[in-house]
């Protein structure tokens, strides 16, 4: 950790894991962010998830929920090391002043109507004040903070709608997991939220920092360093206002120890312009924010469905020591569009070594592979592939030393294909540390059900092949920065995979 | 239709819409496709949809299902229409001859063994012998036809398959609708199947011709070109043997009616060399096939994904009449990467008209958006804005005549967003012949609900920024290749929205 930052760690904790949290502003209408995030925490805290003390607070007093309101967090008893302040944005210099009287640590400020709507001179009053008492802020304007480990969770959106066919689930939470999402847009967060939720991906920790006057992006990199269940870090950034060079410095830095996918938002004209409006910051040129990221050795996403594909890529397999993938498939057509969208992106699909093919020879003479099988790689074991071929043509690709990642497009489809084969494909494949990405198209359950099989195990499992080329993409892309940094031999050593139940 | 193929429309009408069918090959071993096959055509005829009669051949003889079967296709105590094939290749031919003595018209051949494994010979056998009978011949090699409005499904991909976890859905069918997918992989086909059930897509016939010996592309156009329940025509085409400058002729004339998507594999060097042994083809130079594809009108996609959010734009809205995409969202950030997704392929996300800005700000003053709305387009009318907020900006960007296809990103996540939000939205689309697509990004089934709410009104609506953008790309280049032809004006005037239940 770079010595100019020696605090960060202590400074930050207070966001994620507190002792004690309130809510200033928490409120008995429903539907108001108050409300929702002060039942988020009641709620956590009762479900033995968030450890902290929760507090309400509203100038009103009151109750809400069975829980007292004091009507000034300096009416709270105990020491409060991190407040959320969900008031109307006028009035939070004056809270501000009396949080810092009371020596509270971390604000994050979920109130709108500061700089994004002109209102310059009040958000600099509140960061001034912020100074004065040293209390880190998260925002204003932002969604805020949600830990999946510690409970912490400010998102104000309701959980649950009523429509006229029942109640619906409106925002989930993703379960617990490995990546962090920081995100400058709280509506492209919650988005993405709810969109790994559905596709059963875990998180750690979401933060969207609003209009960031404080804690900014380097400080939660350099913050999530050491945190244990942050394997790869997804960035959505439309501006960096003056501290681009910082993050470049701590990005590079950071990514020597874990990945980092970026998304950024403003690369074109009508984008940048977009962005101009809101969050109150100018996009700059992309092309000197493309190279700096690529420089601190991110990888670039072009849309939200590929950053969440390659973060968990990332978040599950080692880095690739070079860009030859191999591909097994049973289905022809799926494993040329593969072969096709992966030369696309600038990955290699090379014939197989001599070796290879001798060793496939023989297990069509065994009759583990069919005899109308080809091997030009893509490996096509046909739709007359049994569990066996599969097993057996994974496992000689991934012995070639030509191959550097392999794609198994493992369709559960045929007649041939047992319920077995994710975990006799499992087996072969935990004995290497040469990344292996799983593709198994389809939308129904057992499709879903092939993929939370290799999911279970740590292995990253897409529902289309434009999926699965960009997680092998980024695990190509980062093994070849850790290459120019000399470290990724080293960095492959130390890798293991993740603990799962 | 072009005069040289007078007599296709009867040719081809046993494939989709026989009065009878005999499955040859008809089999006791429940995974085997005979059985399946046969089993498909028996339930679908006991629900009612199939109306041809349906009869079981099986060299042996014996009774499944409760059925008996004919030791030979002359045993069958009536004509036959169309016969689907599926027994070892040796025997084809000697079959064949038979179904040419009792005056079979058409047969979709499953059975493999043929050209892709060498056996070109036996290939060319059972053509000769289905041009000396005047049989057309769908396959052989494929998975061959499902068509969701007769009832006709040759799919042989058992249904469901066991679990650990109990009986799961292995390989389901589309309901009903308007796309019809014409696949030259046969994996891909049941890939892509999977998938639009899931989307619940709405599929009207799927043709899987594996080696192509007789009917292919060319004459299914032919024969789609007024077939009611398809509105476009996905082709999935990895080569095009002498049949090229066919196939561009009448895809032509076809595009001037209806669009055609074409995903084409073998794009690369890697995915020609396994298209070459993959249905015996090889893929030829790719920018002949884009050249030629997109003189023909057809929009190209590069993905599963794509093809088939292309594919539900074109069915369900009119053509765009030019590049100026107008973008209406309740989130920034996610405003801001569809902007930027636009732009990058082409389209525009131009300033909008001095007229609609001061409508815009009426609606400001009246109350209805926002104060901290922006309106630089994307117009955001923030986390706070209302179902009338949603309603006033859409509608003023319809009537917006700089903006040619609007996206309206309907996010039902903030509190202020009621359920009624689609219903209020689609009121307001429903009286204009201006394109619009809707995204709700998320997967709970309150994302799910408002995506269903606008399909089921014949508004396409996606998950993804990456979607949402690849179905405008259709409607625009789709518009643009009209209005060269000179026939944009009168094709949006005939341009008629689906009925829909």
């Amino acid at each position: 950790m770079p010595s100019f930052y020696p605090d960060i760690h202590e400074e930050l904790r207070p966001f994620f894991n507190p002792r004690s949290i309130a809510v200033i502003g928490a409120s008995r209408h429903p539907s108001s962010p108050g409300y929702i995030i002060f039942q988020n925490l009641i709620e956590n805290a009762k479900r033995g998830i968030l450890k902290a003390k929760v507090y309400g607070v509203n100038i009103k007093g009151g109750e809400i929920l069975g829980h007292r309101l004091f009507k000034s967090i300096k009416d709270v008893p105990s020491s409060v090391e991190h407040v959320v302040i969900a008031i109307p944005a006028k009035f939070v210099p004056s809270v501000m002043e009396e949080c810092g009287e009371v020596r509270v640590k971390v604000a994050t400020i979920i109130s709108g109507g500061f700089s994004e709507i002109g209102n310059v001179e009040l958000e600099k009053e509140v960061l001034r004040i912020a100074k004065k008492y040293r209390i880190r802020i998260i925002g204003p304007n932002g969604l805020g903070i949600y830990d999946a480990y510690s409970g912490v969770d400010t998102i104000f959106i309701p959980t649950y709608k009523d429509t006229d066919e029942g109640r619906k689930l409106n925002m989930p939470r993703p379960k617990p997991g490995y990546i962090t999402f920081l995100s400058q847009s709280g509506a492209l967060g919650d988005a993405v939220l709810d969109y790994m939720w559905g596709e059963d991906i875990g998180i750690s920790k979401f933060v969207s920092w609003g209009n960031k006057i404080d804690v900014d992006e380097s400080d939660l990199l350099l913050y999530l360093m050491d945190d244990e269940t942050t394997r790869v870090v997804i960035l959505y950034i439309e501006a960096l206002k003056d501290n681009g060079r910082k993050l470049i410095e701590i990005g590079t830095e950071f990514s020597r120890k874990k990945p980092i996918v970026i998304l950024k938002g403003g690369i074109t004209e009508a984008g940048a312009r977009a962005t101009y409006s809101h969050t109150a910051s100018l996009a700059g040129n992309i092309k000197i924010y493309e190279t700096a990221f690529k420089a601190m050795g991110a990888t670039l996403a072009s849309n939200i469905i590929e950053v969440v594909d390659m973060a968990k890529a990332l978040a599950y397999q080692p880095p690739a020591q070079g860009r030859n993938i191999g591909i097994v498939t049973n289905g022809g057509g799926p494993g040329i569009v593969v072969a096709d969208l992966a030369e696309r992106v600038g990955l290699r699909v090379p014939e197989l070594s001599k070796e290879t093919l001798q060793l496939l020879k023989e297990h069509v003479k065994n009759g583990l592979i069919p005899s109308i099988a080809t091997f030009s790689n893509p490996i096509d074991i046909t739709g007359t592939g049994t569990d066996e071929s599969y097993t057996a043509a994974t496992e000689a690709v991934l012995e070639d030393s030509r191959i550097d990642l392999v794609i198994v497009l493992a369709f559960h489809h045929p007649p041939t294909i047992s319920k077995d084969m994710p975990v006799k494909l499992i087996k072969v494949i935990r004995d290497y540390k040469k990344p292996v990405l799983i593709m198994d198209m389809g939308s129904t359950d057992m499709s879903a059900w092939v993929r939370k099989k290799f999911e279970d195990a740590g292995i990253p499992a897409y529902s289309l092949p434009y999926r699965v080329v960009a997680g092998a993409r980024a695990l190509v892309e980062y093994g070849e920065w850790l290459r120019k940094k000399g470290i990724l031999a080293k960095y492959i050593e130390n890798w293991h995979p993740v603990i799962l139940n």
